[in-house]
């Protein structure tokens, strides 16, 4: 019989596991909270995350070790390769300048990937193949992991029940394994809860976010499609600031979806005075109201969310033979490395070379796959808790520190390619003066 | 129109705040997980909680300020006092020794109770109040604290669903304030967590325990029913070890509840050779083998369920007006200091008396309420907090210790008694040799 693997969460970490799994031969059924996101009459979601994400190398050589020859084409092709990160600032004269940081001499690149996008193209891989099964709209209510059961429940809309005394269906379904993929706030893990004794610990940090996006420009006949982009392309635009950030990915419709980071209090001081907001960013983000109106700037931050940061730590990931918890719901952390997500696909990566190397000729015993996840959470915690510590630390020191901004952004730099990459090369250049 | 309060669990705590709520004429409804326990068709559940438990100051004045004149009455009348603890131990020469320490100087004792018995008394105290209601086997699946809507899921049996594709009922019920006392795994706090930003954290110790039972003596005729007890009952009894401990606590039927504790490695040597039992007891528990037969003793450890230890911060206890936990959902904690169930039922008081204090001549506003809830989180906190970390210091220090058992069980006194009663004295005798 052939093993059937359960997913819970159809987004980019839960759909590679479903295909890493699918590619193994096992009987796959992902099963999602949300509607299916590709289907024109879903009603676009706030996910609560960001639009736009940086894949490192952690998430492509996770998709590049799928065994979809063509997966990790298709990916970048949507994508927009970042060789470095520009720094903005503000010369003592007062010109805006641009420092511009490689990450790799070796001309590895980070790539500006829509979230949305990087999503759907894994679920359209996943459709193709015969041994995989949707069901979207199903929450997860319920788990028996001693015998291998699972209970969700059926729901047409992804808003709260409207109606009194409704009677909400429900399935129950079995498994060989669970893989709980289901994010920060995952259901999988509360009811791996109940049955591994988990240490476990969340933390929300004082800084909320909220999202902007600087608009393309208008092209003129003859013109390079290129030069739709109001700043270059090819960076992760960075606006460094003492107790808060500014950054911008570029998209490829020539837009940059931008996020601002600050501390509540800060927040909450220009929630009462939002006429104060494009001064705010003058002051602290040189150059931004001359690629945002600041009208635009203000009601962005008006009427966009502003969302918490949570950091989760917690082991181990997996309860004997039957569910083990991996990305966000395993160790969603704080921004400030931009490996949230790339971590979650190198989990599924790291999942199934520790599966497959307990697999001897036979398909996995459920005793060699208890093993196996024990195994992967024996090795997977430590790392997955010292890049968790990293984002933290560099919150932490970005937060307290008081030299200057440019120092800052330099060391925040050195310390994040360090992890994003072995080895890296700086190249600086002053270009684009105000 | 009335508040109506929402308590989630009717165990002692919940059973408690339901109890302060219908005082104040609360519409109160109670929703428990389980069924009835004081229903006779109800099969004996394993609560993964000690039967017998030392209610203390704390948890006596919130009983005595519920408002109920007779409740504490009916409470103490089915309590066994404890004046004070009795270490147990061998002398150098090998006689069996005790030592017995009396907890106050002005005659306030501990009460062992029934944890069951306690439960009932409430829940008949609750069951005489007509604006109170019970809904049993209804578990929490959903809440909307923004909008003050709850869902239940109604189930008939205790155990997990057993067919395929079942319908499960669904209610859905609106409150003013939900009062989370739904202990330990708490779904109050699950669904608070996606309202609220808690930091939360879980810790499971590296401890098991396990239930033992002295029994009664069989008593003959003229004799003083006391004699019934194998050991004083005016005591609660501690054999102390360097990384375990044996405590036995008097029941009103003459037997002795009694719990093992001990780390996950000594319980895993012990279960790999059962026959050891008896000959570890003698060694670490002098005097255990001759209340509870070896072959007992054996039995018992053997049968009952060896259980873990779980220890929770987290804060806010609150969501804006709508939602408040409390007890174990807020704050479990290691046993170590008796003062899991009396720190839940002193929330109660508290809870209530920040709330009382929040009400002017009217009723509470929405937004009132919401100042008394922030104000409840911001003082309990801390106490909560202090309490919790010095049962987990108190458990670290007993494992760590290399010092005698005697001098440690002294100084685990001293700490414990320090925070059960503000003023107390020392009786120290000699008896019983064995």
């Amino acid at each position: 019989m052939r093993q059937k693997t359960v997913v819970v969460g159809a987004g980019p970490v839960g759909a590679l596991a479903a295909l890493y799994a699918a590619q193994r031969g096992h009987d796959v059924e992902i099963y999602e909270l949300r509607s299916d996101l590709r289907d024109p009459s879903t009603t676009p979601l706030m996910f609560s995350r960001s639009i736009n994400l940086a894949l490192s190398e952690r998430g492509i050589h996770a998709m590049r070790s799928s065994g979809k020859q063509d997966l990790l084409q298709k990916v970048t092709s949507e994508t927009i390769p970042m060789r470095g990160r520009m720094i903005h600032g503000k010369s003592p004269s007062g010109q805006f300048t641009e420092l511009a940081q490689d990450y790799d001499i070796l001309g590895r690149s980070l790539y500006a990937a829509d979230r949305g996008g990087l999503n759907k193209t894994l679920l359209d891989e996943l459709e193709s193949m015969p041994n995989v099964k949707f069901f979207f709209n199903h929450k997860l209510t319920g788990a028996d992991f001693k015998h291998h059961k699972a209970w969700f429940e059926i729901s047409h809309t992804v808003s709260l029940k409207e109606s009194t005394g409704t009677r909400a269906r429900e399935v129950e379904i079995d498994f060989d394994l669970m893989i709980g993929a289901d994010g920060a706030h995952s259901a999988a893990r509360y009811h791996l809860m109940k049955y591994a004794r988990l240490d476990y610990q969340q933390t929300y940090i004082d800084t909320l976010w909220c999202e902007f996006t600087i608009e393309p420009k208008a092209v003129q006949t003859g013109q390079e499609p290129s030069s739709r982009f109001a700043i270059s392309p090819n960076y992760l635009h960075i606006w460094p600031g003492k107790d808060f950030m500014f950054i911008a990915i570029p998209s490829l419709d020539g837009s940059f979806t931008c996020t601002l980071f600050l501390p509540s209090s800060h927040l909450l001081s220009l929630e009462n005075d939002p006429s104060s907001i494009p001064s705010f960013f003058d002051t602290h983000f040189p150059g931004v109201t001359s690629l945002i109106p600041p009208s635009t700037l203000t009601a962005s931050f008006t009427s966009n969310p502003h969302l918490p940061l949570i950091s989760i730590k917690c082991q181990p990931y997996h309860y004997a033979d039957a569910v083990v918890i991996i990305g966000d719901a395993a160790h969603a952390m704080v921004p400030f490395y931009g490996q949230g997500m790339n971590a979650g696909l190198e989990d599924v990566r790291v999942l199934f070379e520790v599966l497959d190397s307990h697999a001897s000729a036979a398909p996995l015993t459920p005793e060699s796959r208890a093993k196996a996840l024990a195994c992967y959470s024996h090795l997977r915690t430590p790392d997955a808790h010292a890049i968790n510590d990293l984002a933290l630390e560099n919150y932490t020191e970005m937060r307290a520190s008081v030299i200057s901004p440019l120092y800052k952004a330099r060391k925040w730099l050195e310390e994040t390619i360090s992890v994003w990459f072995p080895s890296f090369g700086w190249q600086t250049k002053y270009s684009r003066a105000g």
